[in-house]
């Protein structure tokens, strides 16, 4: 909770068998006929969790290690046996992916996105986040990875699912 | 809102080029081994947009107008133009996915349900959900589908995206 009273930050989580994430967007083609543009970049894990996170105004990296350990460490992941165990537990991958949109308000016909944190700061606490949960998760596992878009750009997402079991949670 | 103070209905909004979800598990194989088990059943839609819904206790059908309206004409869908504009004049399709993990609050290290519509209202008020969306979309186009999962099955997800530009909406 934020001094504006709304939550801090906002995450949505979704499971998956395998999620792929654009990283870097493809080069426009150069006018150079003889250079190839870059090609894109993409980031993958396999059988892990996908974390949607947004930040809202007022956030401070106060609520980050909360955040984390409730988010790695809630049962919602479904174990070979059918088992509810936590994506540490699993152990399953990480796929971070930053996603301003979630703090969006209808407003009319119009998305208004006007309790969003400031791009900066949005981008400061996103990447504290991002080296916390690789942190955790690093302890739990040797054999999972932490996957993460970059901030502010396109988040050109494929997802695999046996079943996303969508969760959202406020922080 | 609910006499209990809560939303009545939560969904979550993802833009796809294409998703694809699982309507009927495919059969255990047979005893006789004549009989070929059925194969699992999907549907599928190519641009538009998934909605993942979850009814709360206290919901009742005088929601689902208002739902259906917001859904369909809040302009978060990016047209070939770049322009952003609602699913219904992008024209895209719709996939709508139960999603009842959407109630879920965190209390200790599990997960409770326990502001959940009961089963019975719940698959009543999604199919009447369901009905409304394909009644608003088939008016808006001809060229689009409303596809949408099977009430309290497990919800096997595809999805393929040019950014999910995930966002959330309660009612």
């Amino acid at each position: 909770m934020t001094e504006r009273g709304g939550p801090a930050a906002r995450a949505v989580l979704q499971q998956c068998l395998q999620a792929r994430l654009q990283v870097r967007p493809a080069e426009e083609p150069s006018k150079e006929p003889s250079k190839e543009p870059a090609e894109a970049q993409f980031v993958q894990i396999d059988r892990g969790m996908v974390i949607y996170i947004c930040f809202f105004k007022g956030a401070t990296d106060d609520i980050l290690p909360k955040m984390v350990s409730t988010l790695l460490n809630v049962r919602l992941c479904e174990s070979d046996s059918g088992k509810t165990v936590s994506v540490s537990e699993l152990p399953g991958s990480l796929l971070i992916v930053p996603q301003a949109t979630l703090g969006g308000k209808v407003k009319g016909r119009a998305m208004q996105y006007h309790d969003n944190i400031g791009k900066e700061d949005g981008r400061r606490l996103y990447g504290a986040f991002v080296s916390l949960c690789e942190e955790e998760l690093a302890a739990a596992s040797a054999e999972v990875k932490v996957k993460h878009g970059t901030y502010g750009n396109r988040q050109v997402l494929k997802l695999d699912t046996n079943g996303p079991y969508t969760h959202l949670m406020d922080f």
